[in-house]
C-alpha cells in the first residue's frame, strides 16, 4: 500500500500543491474563507485521496464507500479542491465558493451529495464519525472505514473526548482520526502548539493507537494511513505536525492569517507552482450489500385499558421495543439512564441494536446523527434536562438535514423531590427553536405509543417529551394522533374559555374543567400533543368560539406551549385573549403535587385563573 | 499531616460509619434519595473533613475558606451528613431532607450557605472548580484549596476533560479532584468498573498528578490528601476504589440499588454500628484578605458620532475594556475567538484579568460561574451559536443563582458567507427560557456600550447579543437604556402599525418606515433592546394606538423577539394583531444583504408586510 517510489511521491506532492492552489483560488474568488487552514492539511488530503480512500463519487449511496468527515469544516476550500481533483466538481463550480446559491458553502453541508453531515461547529466530526463507525461495525457489518480530519484547536472540545472514550471502548479499528496540528488557532497559538506528543499522550491514555508524523512528508503520511488500516482492535489517531498556510512565505505559520483570503493570491499561486490539474482516480469500494433493513413487519403497539395509570415514559419504552420488532432500521441509544427513561425495555429485547452511550449526551446525539447518516432510524434518549448538554449537536443536526428522534424524560417540576437540576423546564423552547423540528408531548400511554410510531415516519429533528409520573389512560386503542393535530376533549356552545395543556398538565386542565363545571362555568379543553407543528385551525376555532385561551405547561413561560399557541395567531388577524400558566418559580425539593401547586400549574390554580378571566370578561 | 495512629484512624472510621448512618437515615426519612452513592464516598469525606479541609462554617464568606464542590450532587445525603458532623446542621434538620421548604434538597443548591454552586447535572463540578481555583491563584491570590468530589460515571462527560485540560495548562496545584470509583452507575456498571488505572492514564495524559488508592483505607486517603496538598505545579487527582453501598451487605456493590432508600434502613443502621454523633472540629482557615476590588473608579464609556458606522461587537469590546479600567471586579473570558468577538480589546488592556478558555465553551461558562462564586463579575464571550454548547451550564448557573454576563456575537443570517453553522439563530430562545435571565440586544454602538455597563449591575444570568456587521450610530451619548425599557424611535397619531426590531433589524424597521412614509403609510418603530424583561407598557400603548404589531428578528421564529412581544399580551386582556417576521429558511452562503433578503427580514420585506396588513385592515 505504501511506497517510497520518488516519482509517485512527486505526484502526491504535486497534488498537495494543486489542492493549495485551488484553496487559494476559491477563497480569492469568494473574497473570504479559510485558505491557510486548508493549506496545512493539503498533503494529508492528497495522500488519502490517492492511496487510501475508497469512494465512488458517482454513487455516494454505495454501501461500501468510506466516509470522510471534515471536522475542521472551515477548511472547506480543501474539501472542494479534493472534489475537483476527484473530478466530481469542475473548475467553474469551484469558483462559486461561498456565493449565493452555490452548494459550496463556507462550511460543508449535505447539500453536497458527498457530505454526510454539516461541520463548522468544532469538535463534532469525531463524535459523528464514531456513530458512523459503530454503524459500520455493528449494523452494516461492512469493511468501510471512517476518516475524520480534525484541527488541533478543536481537540479542546470535551465532545472530542467523549468520542475518544466511546471509540476506544467499542474497539473501533475502522475509525481513523487525522489531527492537523498546524499550531495556530483562530486568534493565535493553540495550547500545545507543536507538541505532537501532548495529543498522543491524551489519546493513548484513552486507549487509542497513535502515530506522530510530519504532515508534509507524503511518504510518512502514506505509511501512517497504512498502519491505521492494519491496526486491529483500536481506533488510530494520526497526529500530523503541519504549518498553517504551508507553501506561501507571506502567510506560512504566521499569526493573523486565519479565515481570510491570501493578501496576494496571484503571487501565492505562483509560489505554489501555478495552477495545475492532476486528476485522481479515487479507488472505488468493492461490491457491498447492506443487511436488509425493512419495515414490512407488522407493528403491534402496546395496548392499555382506559383509566389505567401508566407513565408515558413506560409507554415510550414499550412502544419503542415494539417498533424495533417491526422495523429493522430502528436503533436505540441512551445516556446511561435507560432504567429511568425506559430505553432499557428496548435494550433487553434488541441488544444488537441498542447503544449504551454512558453519561455523555453530546456523544449520545452525535452517535445517533452518524447512524441516521447510514440510513438507520435512531431514537436517542436521556432526561429532558440533560439534552440541553447536546444543544449544539441538535442545532448542527438540523443543518445536516438529519432524520433523528430525540426523547427527553422527566419533564418539569412534576418529577418531584429530585429538584431543579433534574427537571426539563427549557426543553420545549430548545427543540421548538430548531429549524424544521417536530415537538410532541403525549398525555397518556396510548398517545405516547402512537406518537413514538409516528416519529419514525416524520422528517427532520423529532422530539418527544415524556413524564416521570403516571397519568390515567384517556384514549382508546383506535384513536390516531397525526403530527400537527390536537384533540378537543371537552367542548360546548357555552364555553367561556379554552384550556390548553399537553402531557400531565392536560389532566390538570381536565380536572379544572370538572371543578368549574360544578360552578356552572363551562370551558373547552384541548390536548395540544403536537406542540410543533401546532394545530392552528383548532386553536383559531377555539379562539373564535370561546374568546380566551389559557395555556398550562410544566415548563418555563418562554418558548414552550404558550409560545406555540401565540405563534398560531401571528398572522396579522385579530388575536384572542391569552393567558400563559407556566413555571415561574425556582423549584426546590417537594412532592410532585406540592411542586405543581407551588408553580401554579395544578387544577386549582387553573380553575382560579379561569374564574378571574370570566369575571373580567363580564365586567368588560 | 498524615498519621498511622490506630486510635485516630479508628475515629476516622467511626466518622465514616456515622456519615453512612446519617445518609441512610436521611434517605429513609425522605423516602427517596441516594444513600448508596453517599456510602461509597463516606471515608473520603470523613478524612477530608477531619484532617484536610479548612473551612469556617460560621463564616462561609471567609476569604480563606477552602471550597468543596460535590460534583456527584445526588450524593447530597453525604454532604448533609458532613454538615451535621461539622455542627452546622442539627439532626432535626437532617431529617427534613427532600421535604417541601427544606434547604436540604435532593441535589445541593446555594440555598445552603456552604454550597457555592448547584450540582446534579454530572460533569460540572470540576469545570466550576477550575474557575474557583483560577480565581484563587490569579485573582484572590490566596492559599485556599478547591476540592472536587466526583463520581466515576461522570468522567464520561466531555466537560470533565475540558476542565482537566484547563487545570493542567494553568498549573492549578490548588485543585484536587477526588474520583469515587464505586464501579456502578445508575443503571449498571460503568465503562471502566474497578480499573482505577484507566482513569489514571487519562488524567496523567492530560498532565495531572494522580494517586490511586483504596477509598476505604483511611490512612491511604489521609496520605493521598497530604500528597495532593504538597504537589506543586500540577493539579492532583485521587482515584479512589470504593464500593457503592459500602457497609451494608444487602446493597453493597449490588446493581439495582441506585437512587433509592435502603430496603431495611433499621437493619442497615444496626449493621453500620448504630447512630452516633462524632462531632468534628473542622480546621478554620488562617486570616486572609482579598485584594481590594471596587467600583469606585470613574467609568468612561467609549463615545461615537451620530451616523458613524460601528459594529456592536466592537462597542462591546471597547466598553468592556473601559469597564475593566473602572471596576476591578470585572474579568473577561473568551473561547479562543476574541479577535472576532472583540474580547481581545480587554485582553490587551487587562491581561491579568483575562482568561483564555480556548475552544471549550462548557469550560468557558463554568470558569465564569466559578469566578462569580468568588465575587468577581465575569463577562464570558463567544459566537452566539456556540453558546448553545454550554446550555446545560447556563441552566445550572441559574439554579446556582449565579451573577453572570454572557455575550454572544455573530447573530443571525446577517453574518453572511460563513453559513448556518456560525449563525446564532436560537440564542434568544435559549437565554429567554433561563430562569430569571436578562436578554439584551443593542442596535448601535452607544447602546451596546451602555448595556455592557448596565449588565454589570443586573441580577442573575445576563445575556448580550452582538452583531458582526456595522450599524449606524443613532443614539447620542447622553441617552440611557435601562434594562426592561425600549425606545420609540418613530411615532405619530396616524400610525397604521408598529414595527418592532432589535439589533440590526431595528435598522431594517427604520428603513421600511421611511419607504412606507413615501407612500403615505405612517408606522411606529420600537427599538426592543431589552428582550427580557420586555417593556410591556410601551408595547401595550403601541398596540392600543396602532392596532397591529410586527416583530422583525434575525432569529428563528420560536422563542425570540416575537415570543417576547406575544408574552407581553398574555395577561388575558385583548391582544393586538401580531405578525412575526423571522428566519424560516435554512440559509446557505451569501452576502449579508442576500441573506436578509432571502430570510425576508430586510426593509423591503418589512414594508411589503405592512402594506398587506394595512390593506387587510381597510378591507376588514
Amino acid at each position: 500500500m505504501s511506497t517510497t517510489d520518488p516519482a509517485e511521491n512527486l505526484e502526491l506532492t504535486e497534488l498537495g500543491q494543486q489542492l493549495r492552489v485551488d484553496a487559494v483560488r476559491a477563497a480569492d474568488a469568494a473574497g473570504s474563507g479559510h485558505p491557510t487552514s486548508s493549506m496545512s492539511a493539503a498533503d494529508l488530503a492528497a495522500v488519502l485521496l490517492t492511496r487510501h480512500l475508497h469512494y465512488d463519487f458517482d454513487q455516494p449511496e454505495h454501501p461500501g464507500n468510506d466516509r470522510f468527515v471534515l471536522s475542521k469544516g472551515h477548511a472547506s476550500p480543501l474539501l472542494y479542491a479534493m472534489y475537483r481533483a476527484a473530478g466530481a466538481v469542475d473548475d467553474e463550480e469551484l469558483l462559486t465558493f461561498r456565493r449565493h446559491g452555490s452548494r459550496l458553502e463556507g462550511h460543508p453541508t449535505p447539500r453536497i451529495p458527498w457530505v454526510d453531515v454539516a461541520t463548522g461547529s468544532l469538535g463534532q466530526g469525531l463524535p459523528v464519525g464514531v456513530g458512523m463507525a459503530l454503524a459500520g461495525k455493528r449494523l452494516d457489518q461492512l469493511p468501510y472505514r471512517v476518516w475524520v480530519l480534525s484541527g488541533d484547536s478543536e481537540m479542546a472540545e470535551g465532545s472530542v473526548w467523549e468520542a475518544a472514550e466511546h471509540a476506544a471502548y467499542e474497539n473501533l479499528d475502522n475509525l481513523t482520526l487525522v489531527v492537523d496540528v498546524n499550531r495556530l488557532g483562530q486568534r493565535g497559538p493553540t495550547r500545545h502548539q507543536r507538541d505532537l506528543a501532548a495529543y498522543g499522550r491524551r489519546l493513548r491514555g484513552f486507549g487509542w493507537h497513535t502515530i506522530e508524523i510530519d504532515g508534509h512528508d507524503v511518504d510518512a503520511i502514506d505509511l501512517a494511513y497504512a498502519e491505521a488500516r492494519s491496526t486491529e482492535g483500536q481506533p488510530t489517531a494520526i497526529i500530523a505536525g503541519t504549518r498553517k498556510g504551508r507553501g506561501v512565505a507571506a502567510v506560512e505559520d504566521r499569526e493573523g492569517m486565519h479565515g481570510k483570503p491570501l493578501p496576494d493570491a496571484e503571487a501565492a499561486i505562483e509560489e505554489l507552482g501555478g495552477p495545475r490539474f492532476v486528476q485522481v482516480d479515487v479507488a472505488k469500494p468493492d461490491a457491498a450489500h447492506l443487511p436488509r433493513t425493512d419495515r414490512s413487519g407488522h407493528l403491534t403497539l402496546p395496548r392499555y385499558e382506559l383509566g389505567e395509570k401508566v407513565a408515558t415514559r413506560d409507554a415510550y419504552g414499550q412502544a419503542l421495543t415494539a417498533l424495533g420488532t417491526a422495523y429493522s432500521d430502528v436503533v436505540a441509544l441512551d445516556g446511561e439512564v435507560g432504567d429511568s427513561t425506559r430505553t432499557e425495555f428496548f435494550a433487553k429485547e434488541h441488544p444488537d441494536r441498542y447503544f449504551e452511550c454512558y453519561i455523555a449526551e453530546q456523544q449520545l446525539v452525535a452517535a445517533a446523527v452518524g447512524m441516521q447518516a447510514r440510513g438507520y432510524t435512531p431514537y436517542a434518549c436521556t432526561f429532558a434536562a440533560f439534552l440541553t448538554r447536546a444543544h449544539d449537536f441538535v442545532r448542527m443536526a438540523a443543518i445536516s438535514g438529519a432524520e433523528l428522534n430525540l426523547v427527553g424524560s422527566h419533564a418539569g417540576v412534576a418529577i418531584g423531590q429530585d429538584g431543579p437540576s433534574q427537571m426539563g423546564l427549557e426543553d420545549l423552547a430548545m427543540f421548538r427553536s430548531v429549524h424544521g423540528s417536530t415537538v410532541l408531548y403525549p398525555c397518556d400511554a396510548p398517545q405516547a405509543a402512537k406518537l413514538v410510531a409516528e416519529m419514525a415516519g416524520a422528517r427532520g429533528i423529532r422530539y418527544l417529551r415524556t413524564d416521570r409520573g403516571e397519568t390515567p389512560v384517556i384514549y382508546g386503542p383506535d384513536e390516531t394522533f397525526p403530527i400537527g393535530g390536537s384533540k378537543v376533549l371537552r367542548s360546548g356552545s357555552e364555553d367561556a374559555a379554552t384550556l390548553i395543556g399537553a402531557g400531565h398538565t392536560l389532566h390538570a386542565c381536565l380536572r379544572a374543567a370538572a371543578i368549574l363545571a360544578t360552578e356552572g362555568i363551562e370551558v373547552r379543553v384541548i390536548d395540544l400533543y403536537s406542540v410543533k407543528p401546532v394545530d392552528e385551525a383548532t386553536l383559531r376555532t377555539a379562539a373564535d368560539e370561546t374568546g380566551a385561551l389559557v395555556t398550562v405547561e410544566d415548563h418555563h413561560p418562554e418558548g414552550g406551549i404558550g409560545d406555540a399557541v401565540a405563534e398560531a395567531f401571528a398572522d396579522g388577524r385579530p388575536a384572542p385573549r391569552l393567558v400563559r400558566m407556566a413555571v415561574r418559580n425556582m423549584p426546590g425539593s417537594a412532592t410532585p403535587e406540592e411542586q405543581q401547586s407551588a408553580a401554579g400549574i395544578d387544577a386549582d390554580s387553573v380553575a382560579a385563573t379561569v374564574r378571574l378571566l370570566v369575571e373580567r370578561a363580564v365586567v368588560a
